[in-house]
């Protein structure tokens, strides 16, 4: 039943092509090899290491070239999406996130027997499970404390259950204590510092080694300083950049990699016209940002609501008056949702030629 | 490269299982089984034809089930939907889209040859390709008008330009006017009879044949009237239900057969929790309420925000304390996004079984 469309799928990601149809996810290549190179000399600099998150792009051949950029490993949040670089020969993993149950606990000692793994826990009860899978392996688990230093999503929730939590797992023979791990508030990530330093004090007093302290996030890259405890960044969006990027002043229109190709596919009134990329194609993230998306080069047309496979744009504001069968290209608000919604994307060389790659991760999110 | 993950999806597929890992689409056969009767059940009273949509589930398993139950053909938005489901069998199909550019044209003419089908149209421009295309086909392609009665998404502005567009497709040789289309508000939709009205007047009085009045949307099933003009229906999202149209009171929880197997994968303070689904998961689809979903049993805790793997929970309002490892079931504020998000859902057979199964048309809204 499902032969069809995979012999339809292969032929499309054989090769180079002309402009793909729409919607398509298109990637400026030359842009996205200058944002890997940007960061990773801004890191270099800060002589911090570099562990990009793919969960951005859940690529394969972009992973390969951030570790060739300098990157000292890559980072994930699934086991689904590591298990997919380790198959392509990527590595060193971070898993930044609990692991949980027999049956990911399993996968992960399979994971940890053919790369080089770490994995984030923030509970007793996570490494209790890390714990007791990894008691007979060969060799332990490298387990870093998730912190939570403001962002009020995982992590322990002061410098001393920190410290409790590293003593917890260094304890146990088949783990070992790498570190902390942080996902920072977005803004102001100055007390950050100071919470992990605290942590950092408390463990090492305790004669633990805590060889790495990792940071993430895009829109706190310019934000990071140098010579503190943090010895690593794991920034995801760099790679692509988006809308909600532009609004931070993280970058620019220019700096955007990736964009959605749609067609004009309906002009009902002198104001409103339909695009073929809705929700299913653009996501409906917001990120506190007005409107879906940004039409390159009609900055005051409004991508006002998306239904499932259509973009409503207002033209109100806007002189552009496109014709049925134009095509655009949308900045989405976030790119790492929207390369999870398409099969494949399209690496657009600059000069007319198209390569569609499939995305080796997508959906991976188990 | 792409060899390893192909085969362990294949394995997946293969057979009726335990409880799926999380974060999973599950769905309940019996309670789907029960919408897709009594909406049947609703619109034979009504004396109108069912088209149901299929954009919500994209699985040729339940639209074969919605034809055995009495549907008349089946929706698609778009035409790799429409591919998929030739490929499986079902037809008649209905695109209710506007069909634009050579490739897409050439997809269109190809699926025609081997299935009952038709199109949508809203404009000149677009009848004037699917004309050029079907020119020299061996049966006219149907084409429907389709007509903005108030949702302001696509479609003609006026009964007048309906019966202009109409005469433009019957004066196409490749062509046959089949009728009117329309996506109506989803609320008082008393006005679009009024509209479609005079537009089949018009059309009727010019001697054309007016086969199909088509209207679309599970929100307005109640509002539908006996005795006019329209000829069929085409409900979408009634198959699983979901959080939006228990807020419209569509439905109750116990109508929902749609939910996403979650894990509590952090229990940071007392009064929040995080699950491991996201925006990668869930999606970002508001629809006009707060949160993002409602948890099965603790509609006190609150889905506050989503990141792309994490689900953030708020248990202020709730007497709910779930321990890590807990798993629960959110009712997404969205189905038709959610399981277009995922590789495969699980049919839960009520008794403990759950079976896998590959979303056919996932991601081909091309």
């Amino acid at each position: 039943m499902n032969k069809p469309l995979q012999t339809a799928v292969d032929a499309e990601n054989a090769h180079s092509r002309q402009t793909p149809d729409t919607p398509a996810v298109v990637i400026e290549e030359k842009v996205m090899r200058r944002n890997i190179e940007r960061v990773q000399a801004r890191l270099d600099a800060l002589g911090l290491a570099n562990r990009p998150h793919i969960k951005t792009h859940r690529l394969a051949r972009v992973a390969r070239l951030q570790m060739q950029a300098g990157a000292a490993a890559v980072t994930c949040q699934k086991i689904g999406e590591a298990e997919v670089m380790a198959d392509c020969g990527i590595g060193p993993i971070l898993i930044s996130y609990n692991i949980i149950g027999p049956a990911k606990l399993a996968r992960l000692r399979a994971l940890a027997s053919r790369c080089e793994l770490a994995v984030s826990a923030d509970s007793a009860e996570v490494v209790a499970g890390l714990a007791d899978t990894f008691a007979s392996a060969d060799r332990p688990l490298d387990v870093l404390v998730e912190c939570d230093t403001g962002a009020c999503r995982c992590g322990v929730q002061t410098p001393a259950d920190a410290f409790a939590l590293a003593r917890r797992i260094n304890a146990e023979p088949g783990l070992r204590f790498a570190g902390l791990m942080s996902y920072p508030p977005m803004t102001e990530i100055e007390g950050v510092y100071g919470w992990l330093d605290e942590a950092v004090r408390k463990i090492r007093g305790a004669g633990l080694d805590c060889t790495t302290v990792s940071l993430g996030g895009t829109p706190n890259l310019d934000s990071l300083l140098p010579g503190t405890c943090v010895t690593e960044h794991r920034p995801g969006t760099y790679v692509y950049n988006d809308r909600s990027l532009i609004a931070r002043r993280c970058c620019t229109i220019d700096d955007c990699a990736l964009t959605v190709l749609a067609t004009v596919v309906s002009r009902p009134t002198e104001t409103r016209a339909i695009i073929d990329a809705g929700s299913k194609s653009l996501s409906s993230d917001l990120l506190g940002l007005d409107g879906y998306g940004l039409i390159k080069g009609h900055g005051d047309a409004v991508i006002t609501a998306l239904s499932e496979e259509h973009g409503h744009v207002d033209l109100t504001a806007s002189v552009w008056r496109p014709a049925i069968g134009d095509t655009v290209r949308v900045i989405p608000n976030h790119a790492c949702v929207v390369s999870n919604l398409f099969d494949e994307v399209n690496f657009a060389d600059g000069a007319g030629g198209f390569e569609a790659v499939r995305v080796d991760a997508r959906g991976r999110s188990r």
